[in-house]
């Protein structure tokens, strides 16, 4: 499974052509060619997606039903490995007056530098029975995460998201979430006395309280040995939740992530492939670099398709035209190759070639079934 | 949202075009050209829709959770403003023999005249805390409104379906239907009484009671302030059901609408015009009368897109194919036009067109989400 993040464009002007339809893509197109194609619904009609909706529909699990919170999102993509007793939540460093009275929510967006040395006294707080991470990520803000038993995720913010009041403590939604509560609270008071001298960034807000959904992993779920290559935490994080045993990339280029593919492609029986620069391309609205990026991809397919792989989707987790400079709802152009596909018979891989495909436009949680069939893996239904 | 009601056609013969993709529409042609187009099933595949469910389906709502009943169908017709107190059904002048046997349920289809006239005796009717309102309608029929707290309508019809036997009392289907129940035969024996020498419209049927359902309206389901244009009551009515502001339309015609669209253009964030001629020459069988009412549309197009709206949606409830003289379950063609679409690149507004448009053939009720989106008014769900 060949994923481009934010895959799916807009043309520039009407009538013109998408991204990925100006792209001189000729490994692509010749793949569409044996291939079955179609259009991809991540979320829902209308519905754009966050990474992790995005990701958890093309992994095949529906994301109305399993949501990842926003502190574990946060923690997800700093790499940090959270397990199934780690509630996390998304940290910044404010000023507060001498009333304790918030004057800044991003304490002027500190150096990363204090940010990092903060971090450490923040980590140097102790509570018994629990362990604390502080993992410093950019400017102002870092991902907290607070490791113990029993503890749940239905709690309040702290963070008033406005200026003169103080931070509130944390409530708990539910009994059950009582003792998390007790616990942050206790977190923060101690966090509070530790940054006493430290102004600007002398009190901390916690917002998105999270802890992971608890899914049927691929091995569960497909029977697959799954294994994952992406370069960022994030993608890392939700393939790790699915059960993907994430692979170690000897070095940052699309290239390092084709030659990992190589080198395990015997361990596994299935690989998640992650390209994350299309996406960045379209968020920065830099649709020529998305053009590029995609190209770079298509000169790597090559690496991919010498391996043989019984059944290859090449697809994205949602789209992101450059137009737009965000993600967007518009179905994502998708390919399923294997020998056992209806092929489209036309070398063509495009919004335009993706809509008038043999797949018709389906939700991204149908992707994964059909290609488990196309690998002969799913058994008849009924006699 | 232009609604031409039954929109979606038949070849005259097979491998002939529909009505749609006769008509010469230059307007909707070019308009296709920068839209998405698709086909819209109202309820699912293979049901025809009646008015009700057509509407309350491209309008977002699913018709199997929400009904509209025959007897509200019938007030709303009229252009009767029901209210949640209000309790509707259809009614007919009836005649009954000397032992109170009905010998016909339609009274021999008394002139309009006299049912209007009956429906004024019938309105002198009184009921301690209610209010009764009996509106004329055609021939024999009328609308029956029963007004009062605690009504509900899960009552059996007094309409027989059959002469040789008396109209049969009201009996509540629920409990909590007992007072509705009791009120109505109340009326029952009043009318029984007042009609007693207007033979042959001597006694009255009653059937399809009903209430109005309860919908979220559309400031609360999209955050839209919504206006309606229509010339026909059933679909005024539907309109204020979800919440829309019925517009006053001097005149009868096709411009009338549309003038009266740029009267309020300023005033309102969506806008729903509704056109009957289509449905009404496809109910006749007259194709090319259908034919020519799509063209008339096409030629007042411009009098719109000149108003610029952001998201344009160009569609039907559902199908009336003058071929078979009613509503059918053929999909519908819609387009979808905003800057923001993937346009289908080809100007051509038809059946074959929308089969092949890169929306798909979807359900009726994701048209106003995407088109939400496309207005850029739905948040990203998820980090």
């Amino acid at each position: 499974m060949l994923i481009m993040d934010g895959l799916g464009g807009l043309p520039r002007k009407s009538g013109g052509k998408t991204e990925l339809e100006t792209a001189h893509i000729p490994n692509l197109d010749a793949l569409a060619a044996m291939s079955s194609l179609g259009l991809t619904i991540p979320v829902a009609a209308g519905i754009t997606p966050g990474s992790g909706p995005g990701h958890l529909a093309i992994f095949g699990y529906d994301p109305l039903q399993y949501e990842i919170g926003r502190g574990a999102m946060e923690a997800l993509g700093i790499d940090f490995e959270m397990g199934p007793d780690d509630l996390a939540a998304r940290g910044n460093f404010c000023s507060v007056d001498s009333n304790g009275m918030i004057t800044d929510r991003r304490a002027g967006r500190i150096d990363t530098n204090i940010n990092q040395e903060l971090a450490r006294l923040l980590s140097t707080i102790k509570i018994d029975d629990t362990e604390i991470f502080i993992k410093p990520i950019k400017e102002h803000r870092f991902a907290f995460i607070l490791r113990a038993d029993g503890l749940h995720d239905t709690l309040s913010d702290t963070d008033p998201q406005k200026i003169g009041i103080p931070p509130q403590p944390v409530r708990a939604l539910e009994p059950k979430s009582e003792k998390a509560a007790v616990l942050v609270n206790q977190f923060i008071n101690s966090a509070q006395k530790v940054l006493i001298n430290k102004h600007p960034a002398n009190m901390i807000l916690l917002r998105g309280f999270a802890k992971l959904p608890v899914l049927p992993t691929y091995q569960e779920k497909y029977g697959l040995n799954a294994a994952a290559i992406a370069l960022n935490g994030m993608y890392r994080g939700v393939a790790r939740l699915v059960g993907m045993k994430v692979l170690v990339v000897n070095g940052q280029t699309l290239n390092d992530e084709f030659i990992t593919l190589e080198k395990y492609w015997n361990e596994y029986d299935f690989f998640y492939l992650h390209i994350k620069k299309t996406d960045t391309f379209g968020e920065l609205g830099d649709f020529e670099g998305k053009v590029k990026a995609i190209e770079e991809v298509d000169g790597l397919l090559p690496c991919l398709t010498a391996l043989k792989p019984d059944v290859l989707i090449v697809g994205g987790d949602h789209s992101t035209p450059a137009v737009l400079k965000s993600h967007s709802w518009h179905p994502v152009p998708v390919l399923i190759y294997s020998p056992f596909v209806r092929p489209e018979g036309f070398p063509e891989f495009g919004e335009h070639a993706c809509s008038r495909g043999s797949l018709g436009t389906i939700p991204a949680t149908h992707i994964m079934p059909i290609a488990l069939a196309n690998a002969l893996r799913i058994a008849k239904y009924g006699a």
